[in-house]
């Protein structure tokens, strides 16, 4: 079967389906990656993935299958937090780095202050 | 129709069909919010969905089900690249933060310095 289409996209091969000319998959899954469709349609569906892509100007498209596929990852390798766990990851980190770059702004504060005085009791 | 069962949940009433006693939206979908449902549901799909949570130990389904909003309505609000932008301008911020946190950092080493070398050319 596949000797007579040997271009046939990876999603086409894993929906066991002819790939059309104007395939809305086949620019963004190459044949020698069936693991990337694979993972979306796990967790989107071929249909929805289809639909959302339609929608989409085709420029925008790339853009969107790789989101697609790393949200889609993210939901294989941790199916309760998805992606939304890195998101809290992340915001964790802002806010310690933000803390921490407050105390040392304190810091400066402090002992620009205490170099002052020191100056001012140099002079009396 | 929703007189004889005014407490069919919001997935039930979408999907338009009768609430099992089982139903494994009615815990997370309640009838006041259809808006919730219809997220998800324009997104992965409504099988999907059940086949996600019914592949999760019961107690960590409404954490997955609170995920799985998040990343919609962020998919819905952002087609290209959903959640993945936030996950990008949280990573850039980062970077923002422990740039000027370096910098301050610096700051403070170059004022230790100079103060101490003021200190040293005092006893001189």
């Amino acid at each position: 079967k596949s000797v007579m289409n040997p271009k046939r996209c990876a999603a086409c091969r894993y929906l066991r389906r002819r790939c059309p000319k104007d395939c809305v998959f086949s620019p963004f899954f190459p044949p020698n990656n069936p693991e990337k469709f694979a993972c979306v349609h796990r967790i989107y569906g071929a249909g929805n993935v289809s639909k959302m892509l339609q929608q989409l100007p085709v420029q925008t498209r790339a853009e969107a299958v790789e989101s697609l596929c790393f949200e889609a990852t993210c939901r294989i390798e941790d199916p309760v937090y998805g992606c939304v766990g890195m998101i809290s990851l992340l915001q964790t980190q802002i806010q310690k780095t933000e803390r921490l770059l407050a105390r040392t702004q304190a810091e400066i504060t402090v002992s620009q202050i205490k170099h002052s005085q020191n100056q001012h009791s140099e002079f009396m």
